[in-house]
């Protein structure tokens, strides 16, 4: 999808009959899938069964003409079609051939089935969210899908320009779980530097306080005052210069040790007005804030708008794209996702 | 940072006396910042005042030469100091200057501070994590922060591929806001097909059960059987053909109106012996299952270590690189992160 976005010429080969699982996922609008749409827009789509001979050839074909296949079998299935890694770049040393799988293609995990959940799980990025007395919470976006993907989307762009120079193509090898692993960050970093399990956090940072989120009288904001400049500045804005002078609240240091204590006396504040009004003070006091939106307030924002990060596929409603280009300007439409084998005749015409 | 892990040569820009704020963050091993480490490894470090205008030329000396340009200053702050996008490619039309802000170079909320934190918060990502009855909780990793690095990633390379074709280069504008938003992915095409806000899951999948994690006698596994025939192989892993038989579970539709009852049945059973022994036993059923490891199991697993998630920045232990490359090795060796301005004197020999 990304590569689509940014105007590449990307054939879906899709299995007969029902083609690709997701056409048939929730949520729908006006009968479409509504996320088939979303990573398929601007896609050609054409039906193939990989182990009948004739399909193959074609597949073959297609290979043979394409910068970039992307794959996300389980490791070894492609190779036993005949379509491996090592076969294809053998054929064709400038294809860039990216594998997409839950572990990897390689190690002794590689051969697990993974979706989202369990590499979520497995990665140790649940173990990081939720309260320090609940349980372990799975972040709601599909972070493992995601970030595979991204670094995917890098990745290929990286091989084409790296191929630009050599002549040669690369196998790009992402794992789900590599990918999930990596964006433990801090979590990871203070595991290797004391061996020791960081502990839950909720929604406070580990290092800086008051850095988290806060109850109004209606709603809860997120406030970060990260130096002590900033902390000044929040307590003008609450009116609370009892605090600035409290010794201990005197570092970042000295609040990391009283962060409950700091907490409930910024609260007990904050108890007294609306998210809105203090939003509003503590902006013009440049302490950055923000309230916890809501997915209908986050995507009808005049912000969201202003981005173009909702965009139409056709006449359906898409997320937009992050990547902003000023030599490449975003109409903001898309090409609708094809029916399944829409363009099959077509691509067997141009390419066999 | 995934620049330099695909080989390119970056130049570190700080400012004079104490550097990248990030110097001081920890975690700490050895007395040197883990963080600074593992995001500024293999970097060269140059400590320039873009105020005095010897070192501004020294600035503008390094872009001439340079193919990209990155900052993530708060917008218009870069133009000030006479570095803006529109006068440096006017000067150095090939020169792909990427941006990276809060909430990007257009829109209302263009000059809002942001953290992580609260670009997660005005995302709707919060808002989509946590139990159904319980309060808005934030992903335990910084994905505002590493979602909008990895678009840029991406973006960075396309338009260098980009501009190898037409010759010119181009301005990116990433803002951790879009980035954030782009990654609601589900929650967001729900509120596009319907309107209404979609209620946070805990950890279960709000289309398919049983999607889940569910507790054994010592800890949680993550359980994720996405179709009747997963379902079936579950029933028989968990000696539970009544399950299979009952009609209250007899489609995923059916499934997940009565969600409770099939897994207070999957628990009762599960809790008669350890997530090892279940993990097992559904792993040969061919279940896709795992646990919820701890962030110190997943940093050493066989996998993390298979996988090369763990590399060496010098003498100190930094995640690893997810874009695996068959035509670019990696020896797991990373040169270590510069100290303040130690390539100064040479980068100024070199470039002015």
């Amino acid at each position: 999808m990304m590569l689509a976005d940014l105007g590449a010429r990307v054939v879906k080969v899709e299995k007969p009959d029902t083609g690709d699982d997701s056409r048939s996922y929730g949520p729908f609008l006006v009968g479409r899938s509504l996320y088939f749409e979303r990573v398929n827009h601007s896609k050609e789509s054409i039906a193939l069964d990989l182990r009948a001979p004739a399909d193959l050839a074609v597949a073959r074909a297609l290979v043979a003409e394409a910068d970039v296949l992307v794959e996300n079998f389980r490791p070894g299935v492609m190779a036993r079609l005949g379509l491996g890694p090592t076969e294809l770049l053998a054929r064709h040393p400038r294809l860039v051939y990216c594998s997409i799988s839950g572990f990897g293609h390689s190690g002794p995990w590689s051969q697990l089935p993974a979706y989202d959940a369990v590499v979520q799980g497995m990665s140790g990025l649940m173990a990081i969210t939720g309260s320090p007395g609940g349980p372990p919470v799975k972040p709601g976006s599909p972070v493992a899908d995601l970030s595979a993907g991204l670094y995917a989307f890098g990745a290929i762009a990286s091989a084409l320009l790296g191929r630009a120079t050599t002549g040669s193509g690369t196998h790009i090898d992402i794992a789900m779980y590599d990918a999930t692993v990596s964006l433990l960050e801090g979590a990871a970093l203070a595991y290797l530097a004391t061996g020791l399990d960081p502990p839950r956090m909720g929604n406070a940072h580990f290092a800086i306080t008051p850095f988290d989120t806060f109850a109004c009288a209606d709603r809860e904001i997120t406030i970060c005052a990260a130096n002590d400049l900033l902390f000044g500045a929040l307590c003008g804005a609450l009116e609370l210069p009892a605090l600035l002078a409290d010794p201990r609240f005197g570092s970042n240091e000295l609040r990391l040790q009283s962060r409950l204590e700091l907490k409930q006396a910024i609260e007990t504040v904050l108890a007294t007005a609306t998210a809105a009004h203090w939003l509003a003070r503590l902006e013009a006091a440049g302490v950055p804030c923000g309230p916890i939106s809501e997915v209908s307030e986050a995507m009808s924002s005049v912000q969201t708008v202003a981005r173009q990060m909702v965009v139409r596929s056709g006449d359906l409603p898409i997320p937009g794209n992050p990547v902003k280009l000023s030599a490449w300007p975003d109409d903001g439409h898309r090409r609708p996702a094809p029916a399944l084998d829409e363009h099959g005749a077509a691509l067997r015409s141009e390419f066999t």
